[in-house]
């Protein structure tokens, strides 16, 4: 039974992290985050990867970290150490070639994330955070997933779920992501967006405890098809999607156009905007939250988030990684599981 | 024949301004900017407009502008005045209700871009600027223009130009501008792409003064395509472009993603980023250029510039006008038309 004193240490949220490709910068951010005295104070963490690979590492880095190994997750709980270790590589490595395609550390980083699946679902993790992994060594490796949260979503069985991008002072959850912009408008039709709008709203209030999300739409079309002058994507089906929400009490608006919506979201006048592809959501969040953006999943049946990086091949091994998206991804994690603990606690959903 | 000390007053360019729409905010965001020291030090300005309207402008907002009314611009050179007026209104009116659409105003402004072009085109001014017109209130007037650039360069008999805007530390030029998003990908041609990196690359020399322009071409799809994954724009169409001109001595590289190429170019890497549809570059200019974004078209046979925003009929009259973006239009084309006086002088092209 969890205590409702935040401050008791075992109170902390357990996270799960996984390494990643360890030939990228993924293990290298993560000790360089649970160095963070805000990690530190913030959740209590385990490690899914290859021990020796993560402590020659942490040599290299000259990183001091406490790592305490245990078999399985059930044993964190009853160790004190902040940080603990389940070794688990399905091809152990006596070395790692840094920023080196190598097959069996694909393997061993898809390894690491069923096992935190596995983990996450029977809730013995509070949130699992994942390192990057590289879709072509992935590929190389004769793995179809193209990512995290498609490979997660499968995995979990949800076909409702979306990313959502934090950081900059912005919430951006993403309608369509990895395909070419030619297949985009189609994608957006009435039932996609109504249901994105409902996931959006869902997780505002429950993960981020916003009482009534005011959720911006952005248009697909530039000045939002300024009434269907330029398509008519907004008025047929964007809109339509709006008003259905709208009515079902949910604090939507839009099409509003996309070169200004990202600045009202961030002067406060929304609390989320609803972007219709890749770039029209991605390119505000880098260029305002620096190097601390987070990309989350909404829509799994447990907390997941990432840095919004990848494993940066041409710079892993030299010490050179900047930690702050890793460190945001874990405080972000470590607040939203803090906050469904005390819901839950206090038998709210 | 020009002096080549700058500090002559006679020396300073000559800017002509249309005063746009006439119940939008534009006569606004103009007396305010002519206010602005660094306007008064850096140009001399004639106005085309109705002078009755302006000068009642005036009054209203409590601005002393030392008018002088002039019956063509020829006579500026002959005056004294910072500021000179050219009364040209094809309806003269007596009053103007701010904030309502009205087909005379329309008629007006569109005389008053015919004045300045023809101004322009003999040389007689070094620049044109360019207050906003409603487009709606233009097509219920009759007129089927879409926009000052597309009619600027119908006008000037040119068909090779293009968008560019300036701001937040940004230069980006637009392949593609109001248009439906679907639409977007076929405009996108070798061809095309080839014909706006020259373009660009011989106003970085010659408006701004960039000896050998490092130009960065966003690509069209997420992640740039990722290697012909999400669309094979890039491979097909933008690459080959690129190349031809690298072949061709122009410093320019891509296709970079769309979502971090504005943080490059904004730290230095870059002179000017090529995007390839209207979002994709406005969005970053909008969200670091704040209330000083500049539009300005290249390709004509003159400097023209314009603020980046609209007639924003909500806000008309009422004096709350934020001048920033006129202001920053002005300085701009002040600075190009003077970079280009001296380069007419010393000979250099």
């Amino acid at each position: 039974m969890l205590s409702s004193n935040p401050t008791d240490k075992d109170d902390l949220p357990l996270l799960g992290i996984t390494t990643g490709d360890a030939a990228g910068i993924g293990p290298e951010v993560i000790a360089k985050s649970l160095c963070d005295e805000r990690v530190v104070q913030s959740c209590r963490c385990i490690l899914y990867g290859d021990e020796r690979v993560f402590s020659s590492l942490l040599q290299r880095l000259k990183v001091r970290l406490p790592l305490r190994s245990i078999p399985s997750v059930e044993k964190a709980t009853q160790l004190d150490a902040p940080v603990c270790f389940v070794h688990c590589p399905e091809h152990p490595m006596s070395h790692v070639i840094y920023g080196e395609m190598d097959d069996r550390l694909a393997v061993n980083a898809v390894g690491y994330i069923n096992r935190a699946i596995d983990d996450a679902l029977y809730s013995k993790i509070d949130a699992m955070v994942t390192a990057p992994i590289n879709k072509a060594a992935l590929r190389r490796a004769g793995f179809s997933l193209d990512g995290h949260t498609g490979y997660l979503a499968e995995k979990c069985g949800v076909t409702d779920y979306a990313m959502m991008f934090v950081g900059g002072g912005l919430k951006v959850v993403l309608m369509t992501v990895h395909m070419a912009l030619a297949a985009v408008p189609e994608k957006i039709t009435e039932c996609a967006v109504l249901a994105k709008i409902g996931l959006t709203d869902r997780h505002l209030r429950r993960w981020f405890g916003v009482d009534k999300p005011r959720i911006a739409v952005c248009g697909l079309n530039p000045h939002a098809g300024e009434e269907g002058m330029f398509g008519e994507e907004e008025r047929e089906r964007i809109l339509p999607a709006i008003r259905t929400a709208q009515f079902e009490g949910i604090a939507v608006s839009g099409p509003y156009p996309a070169d200004t919506v990202f600045n009202r979201c961030k002067a406060g006048e929304f609390d989320v905007v609803i972007a219709m592809y890749h770039d029209q959501g991605l390119l505000p969040v880098k260029l305002l939250a620096f190097d601390e953006g987070v990309n989350t999943t909404i829509g799994l049946p447990f907390v997941r988030t990432s840095p919004d990086h990848g494993t940066a091949y041409d710079i892993a091994g030299r010490g050179i990684a900047h930690p702050g998206s890793m460190t945001a991804a874990i405080l972000l994690a470590a607040e939203i599981a803090t906050r469904l603990k005390s819901a839950s606690f206090s038998g709210c959903q």
